[in-house]
């Protein structure tokens, strides 16, 4: 059911020939009101593509009523004209619908550096809105769609209003087009800035503690939409708790599809001193590529995880650090810890727990193993 | 020549037993005087290996008679048992050698996390010591290998005096075992302090720069030694561009020999607010899997450069950024540029020129790109 789950939205996914597959690549989110609150979280990357730039500028507004998207093609890093792609996809979308363009947001996901070809996509919008219904979630959610092998939704309900909604993306499932773009849909009745707390809170702990190949994207998105058909107001802690499960829900989903990894690992730092020193030790892991190609070859190496951790400026003692991988403690205070011959890595998840006793704070980063089909998938993609 | 050109210097490399290839794996160098004065710098990360630790405290004294180097073996987050196997192999060489263990550093390279075999190790040094000889270093520049396919020396003629080094790993090379070890002679007449001033400098911009893997062993240490035998003193100027030419010409020889590599790329920054900038920038590259992916499939994809900058603090405007692969301008402006097409990228070869039009600064980071026998060596090496 996906973004249409909760009531008073409809969807529709199309092909408009932007994919040379002939896969769908236009999908369409239309909130049907009564209310219009909207919120969002963007990339950070300091090249944002066109998508980017308008949707954070109307998204100012705290107001939406749709949100047009496509895949096979980012439209970054293509100047002003790229800008006016974007700008003149949002105009056609609100001529068909009858709203004003500042009501709609757009992201794109696909190659870097390339234009959009707008001959197709306009018509592709124009078909989407014909095919626009309350049960087209799960196209929409097909039509986002780069490399993943299935289409990632979710549905969490609350009492007497849903959450809907549908990701693409991260990391490893596609470079470039690496971009994690997410829709999230409620029929609770909320206010904008309480909808953007949520949103705010609810991606901190999921979607942006997912660190599949440490490459930040210039499309990230993040929407949502709140439309207020359930009649129900929910208190801020029953909505970002509701928006936090969607969006762990879709996380893992991400994180399970992401092509090219044989593994998900989930690395958890604990005691640390503050959660941002947890974070960062647990990205450090993340990102090491010694330590993600040994996983992949089923190999306990601990001596990677200080050495990735010892990178960092974490709170910490050298001598007082123990590392845990899938229950068996292999270093303890920084030194040889139990056989690392007990460590069974033959199954996708891994745990890595690292206790640095410094504190009582602790975060967990999901990410994936560095494997041969990694590269292949990434070398071979634009050629 | 290696670390045996100058004059004063002898050195050995034996076969003691720490790798099962029965290659050889212990290497000495012996500074015959008259002078002895030493200069070192060591990997930040914050586990050093038992061997930095101990070399970090005897190198206080800005004086040093000898080195004694292992491969097949990192003796790293080996606990107070690992040092105390790196002191005893710094006894071990002064009381063979008639001098203090203060006067010996000890360097090692191999898995981190296992004990040494002191009871090969031992007897090796005291092999080492019965061939030490004036031509002794391509020997100990050929056993502080690891899967290094040729030993890398080098030798600067200085005006009456010379400058030798001999060096091992780096990145790709082997990981865990990725460690960069170099030793570097002179039979100039040095003070201590200014050794390490020179010795400082000629890092900072050559091995320092090159980032195969963006993965800091615990292991890494470049040490000099000055003896003064030639009885000639240089300028500091003089001495720091012997310096510098010998520990460029080491990094090259690293950067092409990096197993599983199939590039060997320069990142240059150029116009850059501060030199920090630029290096913060390069480096950011220099770690972009889905970049360093492309470039192992000869794909130009500069969007992946901006993707990459984009992440980092340093001073520029997104829509000011031209991006320059193999000497085809891809990107101006932060945009699309002349065709991708054009860019040749079937050598070894790879120069990847970012201009930031923020100021007046540079620096070049050297890498090499991700490829498929880099993620096999690395997680085949230690199962």
């Amino acid at each position: 059911m996906s973004v249409t789950a909760p009531a008073g939205f409809r969807a529709a996914g199309v092909a408009a020939g932007l994919k040379s597959s002939g896969d769908p690549d236009v999908a369409l989110v239309v909130n049907d009101g009564p209310d219009d609150a909207a919120a969002a979280v963007f990339t950070t990357n300091r090249f944002p593509a066109a998508p980017v730039q308008w949707s954070r500028q109307v998204l100012q507004t705290g107001r939406l009523k749709a949100v047009v998207l496509n895949s096979g093609g980012a439209n970054a890093c293509t100047g002003p004209e790229g800008f006016g792609d974007t700008h003149a996809t949002a105009e056609h979308v609100a001529a068909e619908l009858g709203i004003g363009a500042i009501d709609v947001a757009v992201a794109s996901t696909g190659l870097i550096g390339v234009r959009l070809p707008m001959d197709r996509l306009l018509p592709g919008v124009t078909a989407a809105v014909g095919e626009l219904s309350a049960d087209g979630g799960t196209a929409a959610a097909r039509a986002i769609m780069t490399t993943d092998t299935v289409p990632k939704t979710s549905v969490q309900a609350g009492n007497g209003w849903t959450v809907g909604g549908m990701a693409k993306g991260a990391g490893m499932l596609a470079p470039s087009l690496a971009t994690m773009l997410v829709v999230l849909t409620t029929d609770a009745v909320v206010d904008p800035a309480v909808l953007q707390r949520a949103l705010a809170s609810a991606t901190s702990v999921s979607v942006e503690r997912v660190d599949s190949d440490g490459c930040l994207s210039t499309n990230d998105t993040v929407i949502a939409m709140a439309n207020g058909a359930s009649g129900v107001t929910p208190s801020e802690a029953e909505l970002t708790a509701a928006l936090t499960a969607a969006a762990t829900d879709l996380a893992m989903q991400l994180l399970a599809d992401a092509e090219g990894s044989t593994k998900d690992i989930a690395i958890t730092v604990r005691n640390a001193a503050t959660v941002r020193d947890a974070l960062t030790a647990g990205r450090a892991c993340a990102r090491n590529n010694l330590l993600k190609t040994a996983l992949f070859g089923n190999d306990p190496n601990w001596g990677r995880v200080l050495a990735a951790i010892g990178t960092t400026d974490a709170a910490f003692e050298a001598d007082q650090v123990d590392v845990t991988i899938n229950g068996v403690t292999v270093c303890r205070g920084g030194a040889i810890g139990d056989p690392r011959e007990g460590v069974d890595l033959t199954g996708r998840e891994i745990t890595i727990d690292v206790d640095l006793k410094a504190g009582t704070e602790q975060a967990t980063i999901w990410t994936n193993d560095l494997s041969i089909a990694y590269v292949h998938e990434n070398s071979a993609y634009s050629t």
